[in-house]
């Protein structure tokens, strides 16, 4: 074997299924119905006996069947996504039966414009009817049953793929376990459209467009070539542009004060527009850009609860914090959405400086959440059962070490907490608590944490966990959509703890807080008799580089409760000495406590 | 008189003077030289005796010399910056002499490419020789010597305007008083190169180009609306587009189910191409966007360092939050080389969600920046002397709430200050103890202060000031620069009280550092005997809301000291009853402490 295709699926084959005939067309989105329709597709592993372990992937803008692998034995680039698929890589084609075809209206396969109309004997041109997101998806569709799956573990994309694999979730609950939508979005920004605009408006005001129908002429390169530009620019950030050109000068120190291109940013722009040329059909690119514009889940369902109302898998949303044409903001929408209709949801913001791109250039983080998330869906308690225990090793993070001090509670806060009760732990660390609460008293548990490398560990033991600054609100969550909410050790570390405090009341019917208490009788002491800021073994930190923010007593606490309308239910300072509650001087003896609190209904 | 020439300057005239003679050629930066020249310009106001009222305007990419008022009483829109400069208005023309002339190598009466070219008698198209950024001021120069003028007030512009403020200020160090450059660089960033690269792309590949000499056809129009396109794209924010288009449609409810613009984005983009075409020159497109490209104040002068070494004014750099453009972290970049160098330097980040077309749309703070800088340049002393204790009113700001409590250590802190020495006060708030230390002990003084409202009123009384956290770091200041750094009511709230410290210690010979004294017997006793986190008229806040993230003590403080390697120089514990030192007890009695601290050397 050539060493080119060890770590990878090999050579592989683009197969063609038509998936519509010619006698029995396909009803579109926009009124309009179409065959036939070929679909060019891809699968690698194989599909297991229990038909559960399909993976759907579904391909951005310029991509196509061709995923991994091979072609040929003389094919210099495997696919678009060899860093991610292959055996024992993220998506492990040793266990997973791997299926990626080529969008309806593309130019790899699948009918598009560039098919022979049937009905003129000539490429439909811009005869070929505007598709949609929906559209495609009901062909993938088509294609799966015709292939016999019955079940998807995962459907997966980034940007595009990630439109996709939205419209699959919603639009076939049943038949889908887990959606991964990567740097994705429910509907384009509007500088997005713009962008798309422009590019459509460069290929349609080329001269040599010819209404489309430039087949057997030379065809609007130079407007698709600008329409690949913008769109490059607009899938590199700022940081990465700055990070691989810079002002560079392609090949002299000097300028030389013409109008060539000269910075090396512009001959890489010059070079992607080329070659863009070279492979892609301008009539797809004006359609595909266009089923992207006019994706909108809220518009075609009335809002994206409503959408979301009856999806059933298991969500996973991921973006990327340099990402400005699919913005973080724009998955957050997704995140709050599903959410709010109370649905299994994780969410991972990665932060890279690749922009839009880093779907296909974080191998390594991403590839760990996809293959947890992916793994932890196909074989959810083994894993769980597995990992409690296994607390997440990790030397520089204040949060850890907020975790592994936080661990002494464990066991109290676990004794509060009724079985099978819906438990969300804000601050939830590695997940440990929480794997001891599912697999021990069986819980539906959901965590928040702050800390990236947190989050990831959690989605390897398939933890449903939100990765978030509990400080930003969580205004998404529905009244009383928890039984219990814990905060431990992490009430004086946030910005506003009323803000937060309140929302945990709002949110679950009974809100467990364990903190330090500052009233201790060695912190007293230490300010009265020595003059300075207390540092006990549980306030272990000077004053000026303390991660607490807030320095509260339980008696603090106690007041803030009332103030609040909280019931304290009960109360449990306790001690590094004694594990069990102390009931004699608390807030002078005890260097720590546990509240068990709810709402005053009254 | 109209009544849309009320509040304006009326009808104006652009006038053009021949600044170079066909004989006597000028010198480009390119190598090449180009006459003759002339220069399309407008004046508002008048030229006072002493010649030292003159502000110079400088246009940006698709501007002209049309600032203010109209050109016929016909004209339905005002000159491109109108809302800026008049009678009364921010740059006012009852006191102000305003000149603004027409970019070298534009399109609105100053030569350019289509200029007849002499020597063939046709308009030089591609003849035309590159211009620079250097060249267009050194023309302006030749203008403003035409004209007599012998000195510049104010040079202002923004984005390719602010760029040639930089540009006057370092070659022409000795005819300018003041630079304000208003989201603007000292070199364009990769990305903003690129999508001046597309443009031009469009441009040269529109097949009615006609290798530049397209001047008795049709022309580029459509390359060129493309490249207006992108631009207009990114003038504006993903925030500001959601706000103007969202996703809303132009003409109709739903969907058209074609390739024709349809949403309003879109047809606002095709708009701002169609209506660009009509009045600019593709040509000059080309030429501006080069001459952007090319600025790079670091290349010409080795280092911006070196560049800003000799210039003399006083400058203020303002960015916008929103403007991806040309971005806030730019204008820092030439405030930071303006703070190594020791140069006298003010610096505003506008919040505004208008993106790099803030600099025309934020009228009220941007306004009454320009008015304050350009009046205390004008006349710095009066306007200072007559602000002493003029604080600033702000009801909702803790840090005005700050200021005032600082206040009542003013005197003391005056008290430890040399007079003529150099001072920083970080976290200067109104401006109120630097115009008293101004004033009073003539000092040459500089604040940093985070809060706009409070930046825009230090320069309205003619402090220089930097708006910015200090949190980040004050790295770019010199060691040892200044004589005292002053940082008032300020330690316990920062984040990073150790490295704001050092750094002060570093930068500064004598640092004066007071604080709220958490020891007092107040505190100690409530802490003691109550059990709850401490509330005095000190430190009024809760626990939970209080903006001192940091509890210190006197004796916290001293051991800090040593523990950095500071001096204590002088330690002033006081109360709110003895505005003298407090030497009884002082970490028990004094509910707050003045320290004059040094570097320990030795």
């Amino acid at each position: 074997m050539d060493e080119h295709l060890k770590n990878s699926v090999g050579i592989v084959e683009t197969r063609t299924l038509r998936v519509v005939s010619a006698d029995d067309k396909l009803g579109l989105q926009c009124g309009k119905s179409l065959g036939p329709i070929d679909v060019a597709y891809e699968t690698y592993g194989a599909l297991n006996d229990s038909g559960d372990n399909v993976v759907l992937i579904c391909h951005a803008l310029s991509g196509n069947a061709h995923v991994a692998g091979f072609n040929s034995a003389g094919e210099k680039k495997p696919g678009w996504w060899d860093i991610m698929v292959g055996p024992s890589k993220a998506i492990d084609t040793n266990k997973y039966f791997v299926i990626c075809s080529n969008f309806l209206g593309g130019c790899s396969g699948t009918t598009g414009p560039s098919s022979i109309n049937p009905e003129t004997k000539k490429p439909y041109g811009l005869d070929f009817p505007i598709i949609t997101i929906a559209d495609t998806v009901n062909v993938q569709k088509l294609l799966l049953d015709k292939l016999g799956v019955k079940q998807i573990l995962a459907a997966i994309g980034g940007s595009m793929g990630g439109m996709q694999v939205i419209q699959w979730s919603i639009a076939y609950p049943d038949f889908v376990r887990s959606a991964l939508a990567i740097a994705s979005t429910t509907k384009l920004s509007a500088q997005a459209i713009a962008f798309d605009a422009v590019g459509r408006s460069a290929v349609l005001g080329d001269s040599k467009f010819a209404g489309g129908q430039y087949h057997d002429s030379e065809g609007p390169d130079r407007g698709l070539a600008i329409a690949r530009m913008i769109g490059h620019i607009t899938y590199l950030s700022e940081e990465s542009m700055r990070q691989k050109f810079g002002r560079e000068l392609r090949s002299s120190d000097d300028y030389r004060y013409d109008l060539n291109s000269e910075f090396s940013v512009e001959t890489y722009l010059d070079y992607q527009g080329q070659t863009f040329v070279e492979r892609f059909d301008a009539n797809s690119y004006l359609y595909i850009t266009k089923a992207m514009d006019y994706f909108d889940v809220a518009r075609d369902y009335g809002t994206l609860e409503h959408a979301f109302s009856n999806i059933s898998c298991r969500f996973l949303v991921v973006s990327i914090t340099s990402d400005w044409l699919f913005t973080p903001k724009q998955s957050q929408d997704i995140l709050d959405a599903l959410v709010t209709c109370g649905k299994n949801v994780t969410y991972c913001n990665i932060s890279s400086p690749y922009g839009h791109d880093a779907f296909l250039l974080e191998p390594k983080t991403l590839g760990a959440i996809i293959r947890g998330f992916i793994d932890t869906t196909h074989d959810p308690l083994n894993r769980l059962e597995g990992s409690v225990g296994d607390s997440h090793k990790h030397k520089h993070s204040a949060r850890v070490d907020r975790a592994k001090r936080a661990r002494v509670d464990y066991e109290l806060i676990s004794s509060l907490i009724e079985k099978e009760s819906k438990v969300l732990d804000v601050g939830c660390g590695d997940g440990e608590l929480l794997s001891r609460l599912i697999v021990g008293k069986q819980v539906v548990g959901e965590g928040i944490e702050l800390d990236q490398d947190l989050v990831v560990h959690c989605i390897g033991r398939g933890i449903s966990v939100v990765h978030r600054d509990i400080d930003e609100g969580l205004g998404e969550y529905a009244t009383d959509c928890f039984d219990y909410a814990i905060l431990s050790q992490t009430l004086q570390t946030v910005k506003d703890p009323e803000k937060v405090f309140r929302e945990l009341l709002r949110i679950a019917k009974k809100v467990i807080v364990s903190f330090p208490n500052f009233g201790h009788w060695k912190c007293r002491l230490q300010l009265l008799l020595k003059g300075h800021s207390p540092r006990t073994r549980q306030l272990p930190f000077r004053w000026y580089d303390s991660p607490n923010i807030h320095c509260l007593t339980l008696k603090d606490f106690d007041e803030f409760c009332e103030e609040l309308g909280a019931n304290v239910e009960k109360k449990i300072p306790i001690s590094k000495h004694r594990r069990s509650a102390i009931r004699f001087l608390p807030n002078i003896l005890a260097d720590q406590a546990i509240y068990l609190t709810s709402k005053y209904e009254g």
